[in-house]
């Protein structure tokens, strides 16, 4: 179950502004696909661009649907909250920044009941001054300061990953039922019996060999599924032990 | 602050299984670079493509070094935990399934002390079973069932970002120091007398008038900083006006 219903992931717009790369509109439009997310916006692209990210994999509804604009204003317009994507490095920000995830939850907790547009800049220098002063706040993904900005593709996923995640919760107990404690000591058994037929047991420390085995044997978790495959197992062996002992 | 150490990083192993196109080769690298983590390990990859992923953006240190092997089982030999990513889609899975955000969890707990593979699977079929049966659990990213697999570029920056991304903390107080009671009482005062002076307020209802205009400055949350920009502005209004009423 994704945090955002889907009445909420349909008032999120991704706005593209100025986008070059026809593979980076494509990967945007199919991250959008991936998470549910249908409302593609693009600004003044590159028309090829534009054009030939159309036959891009698992994203051709979104491609089709998306709505082409002059300028930010006009894409914006009827979106109650703006929020401008940023690698927040070299520029004097003149709007409140916030990093994902918390900025994530600001807008998950928007979407309940307005329209947010989130943008994203051209692939070289980001979203322009005129641009973020479109914006409510900016929206940082946070990477390590001095490796470099994300793609686009990526940082569109990202963000949208974050909006839609699964809850965090305790992690649940794994779905196999793990052997009782009978059902150990039984392969235990069968494990001692075949290492002391084997002669790994110096009969003067057997008890604590025992012990180590056991021990040892409460460390796999083994499945409950398992037992029978490895009471096979040491069946096996210890016929073969017995065969050996009788020749 | 990143959620993992650099050395909790460096113990992380990406591994690229049986990768086709160049362009996700390098943009594995980037995301890396972005994140942080420098471990790069591919397995059969397309020589060609291996070679042209080199020229990436961002990535070049990352591919550099990057360790070439010709099986899964070289690949992660030397790693405690090895984690395969699945779309979990059509296959019987025969180990136990996770799902970011909990998934990475798991992984940032592993990585204090051992060496954790991730593996990715080649573009159009993913991880096999052979690939698969090298692997102690397989992760997922929670995505809408219906709308297809990732992007492997877009997959792999979506677990590095949750597997660094900072703690979700109660929303701080944005950095903007909010005016002052006294400041927001100033402004309101010149703004009644502005709309006085031009006729907005009918006598008769004066109080109630300035109530509402009260009322309506507080829900804006001027920041400090602005108060200056709002008494010039109220100023050079009060100050056209009274000029206008002379003539």
């Amino acid at each position: 179950v994704l945090l955002l219903a889907s009445s909420e992931r349909d008032r999120l717009y991704v706005v593209l502004v100025s986008t070059r790369n026809p593979l980076n509109i494509g990967a945007a439009a199919r991250a959008m696909n991936n998470f549910g997310f249908a409302r593609l916006r693009v600004v003044n692209p590159y028309e090829v661009a534009f054009r030939e990210a159309r036959s891009a994999v698992g994203a051709a509804e979104v491609l089709r649907r998306a709505g082409e604009f002059a300028g930010v204003a006009e894409a914006v317009a009827d979106c109650q909250l703006v929020i401008g994507t940023t690698a927040a490095r070299s520029r004097q920000l003149r709007q409140p920044l916030r990093a994902l995830p918390d900025g994530a939850r600001m807008i998950r907790s928007r979407l309940r009941s307005s329209r947010v547009a989130l943008l994203f800049g051209p692939e070289k220098r980001g979203l322009s001054n005129e641009d973020l002063s479109h914006c409510h706040w900016l929206l940082r993904i946070p990477t390590c300061a001095e490796h470099g900005s994300m793609n686009l593709g990526q940082a569109v996923a990202v963000c949208l990953y974050d909006l839609v995640r699964t809850r965090s919760s305790q992690p649940r107990p794994g779905k196999r039922k793990p052997a009782s404690a009978g059902e150990l000591e039984a392969i235990t058994q069968r494990l001692f019996e075949t290492l002391r037929v084997s002669g790994y047991v110096n009969p003067q420390s057997a008890a604590s060999t025992e012990a180590k085995v056991r021990r040892m044997l409460r460390r796999l978790e083994i499945p409950a599924a398992d037992t029978d495959t490895w009471f096979g197992m040491f069946r096996q062996i210890l016929w073969k032990l017995g065969k050996a002992g009788l020749e």
